[in-house]
């Protein structure tokens, strides 16, 4: 951290501090009083402009929530409660020390309402795009972090909100499900659990592969976010479709027993919304049944990287 | 961390292992045992392309060593020893894959060597140039993390090596002062500590001003680096310009009382090089004594961020 200019020096330590991490100001690396925790989580997020914003259809205070929230989602995915966070950012030359100034802006509501310090960063300018690069410390709650791996044949299957169609504006202001998923620690046992950012079916694809079972959903329980019926009017793909595959969505996957999950479905904890979706099955593979009683494979589904020469 | 695709993922866990924390693998966020570590150091540094490498001239297997080096640079000027890593990239589609690769041949190596465990990471692809951002975890040894607060009037200033010329290639090669910056915490009692990212004069300009003293440097005592002699051909400036100015040396600057000055000079820690340079003084300012006895005033020669409109 050795190019900070005052836009982080400025307000480090004294906006976005944590009430129970104490942090080291002014110097190359923070020093967080780390005590209270024996383990640590550590997760990391790089946004770019053109690829997960743009400009032109972002403001920066809302580029620059965003770069929080999606690391506190990661957290959210453990269970954990986030404690610090360190931001990279290389702003464009021009207009690059304003822009700065708007995305901590966003950044910082977000980081007092789940008590996250700021804890430093390094701020670099060049003719380049817009990236912001966060990294959020956290602590495992309750009985310690949950797994992609947990999942068991039989699991029951929830969601914690509706699906689809978030890049029209929903991954701009979501709420990363911090609380959600510390309420849903304590009051049950969680076998497995993970944020949706790459689609449910490529997140839930990486609760089987990391458990190895499988999984049937049924299509008349996917809860459909309106976002996701306003874009199926416009692209014509059916709005099921993009509850199952859009990207960005925030919000948990979790599997529990079918005991715990009728008990939760009775008397979820407080704040929680929870959609039943379906169960872990023991043969491998994703399926989708539908009304009709059809199945339909849903393994290949998953996210895909980038480049083109591979 | 969502995006990690196998790149990370596959050595996640397996190479860069850390023997001192264990790293859970496979999930959104690391967890880290952190039992052993009251205090946590964290530091986060951006590598851009064009701005801190191209890749014209250096290769990915030194760039990807560059850009843990410079964070493990951070925790050295702590006096800390570094734990574990995150490791954020933008990767250019077109040959992104391989470049990855070899940007992790490059880390890897410094990481083990440093016994710095790859927690985990998020890779993604764009068009645009090759952006790396690494957060490193360390923790305190001996008394303490070593700030820049300390320094004091009569305080005697010392480095690590010689200086200047090191963006003609020591940059890419340079040795993180971890070893050496815990060597000198635990031989002495050390006021302040620095390492040298934005040249020599900027950066004792940074100890200077969170201490409020001022320091003489004598111009016949700055270790000159065959490198800024042969930069010196090239432009014109002084080697002992280069020395003082230019950036990315990444010696230690560290300042002891006078008494453990002349200790330190008589028997330093082993594996350690110490070149005196000059005393910290009451008034402010940061001063250049040549052999003549003239005073030149190096205040002004902090490091400037770049914005164009600010």
């Amino acid at each position: 951290m050795s190019h900070e200019f005052d836009l982080i020096e400025r307000i480090r330590g004294q906006v976005g501090r944590s009430s129970r991490v104490k942090v080291g100001i002014g110097d190359d690396a923070a020093v967080l009083d780390w005590s209270q925790h024996p383990e640590c989580l550590v997760t990391v997020d790089m946004l770019m402009e053109g690829i997960d914003f743009t400009l032109d259809s972002a403001t920066p205070e809302q580029i620059g929530r965003k770069a929080l929230a999606v690391n506190l989602s990661d957290i959210a995915a453990m269970a954990g409660r986030p404690t610090a966070c360190v931001v990279a950012v290389a702003l464009p030359r021009r207009g690059g020390f304003e822009l700065g100034q708007r995305l901590m802006a966003g950044l910082l509501p977000l980081a007092q309402e789940f008590d996250v310090a700021l804890a430093g960063g390094d701020t670099n300018t060049w003719e380049g795009p817009l990236v912001l690069s966060i990294t959020v410390l956290g602590e495992p709650t309750g009985r310690g972090p949950v797994l992609r791996s947990g999942a068991r044949p039989g699991d029951w299957i929830f969601v914690t909100g509706p699906l689809g169609g978030s890049l029209s504006g929903h991954h701009l202001d979501f709420t990363p499900r911090i609380r959600e998923a510390q309420a849903l620690h304590a009051a049950t046992t969680l076998h497995s659990l993970i944020d949706i950012s790459d689609g449910l079916a490529a997140d839930l694809g990486h609760i089987l592969q990391e458990s190895r079972v499988g999984a049937l959903l049924e299509a008349e329980a996917i809860p459909i976010a309106p976002a996701a019926t306003g874009m199926s009017r416009r692209d014509g793909q059916s709005p099921l479709r993009h509850a199952l595959a859009d990207g960005e969505d925030f919000e948990l996957i979790l599997t529990v027993s079918p005991q715990e999950g009728e008990r939760l479905l009775a008397k979820p904890p407080q704040g929680v919304t929870l959609y039943w979706i379906g169960q872990v099955t023991e043969t491998a593979g994703l399926s989708l049944k539908q009304p009709d009683g059809k199945l339909e494979s849903l393994s290949d589904w998953g996210w895909k990287h980038g480049f083109r020469d591979q």
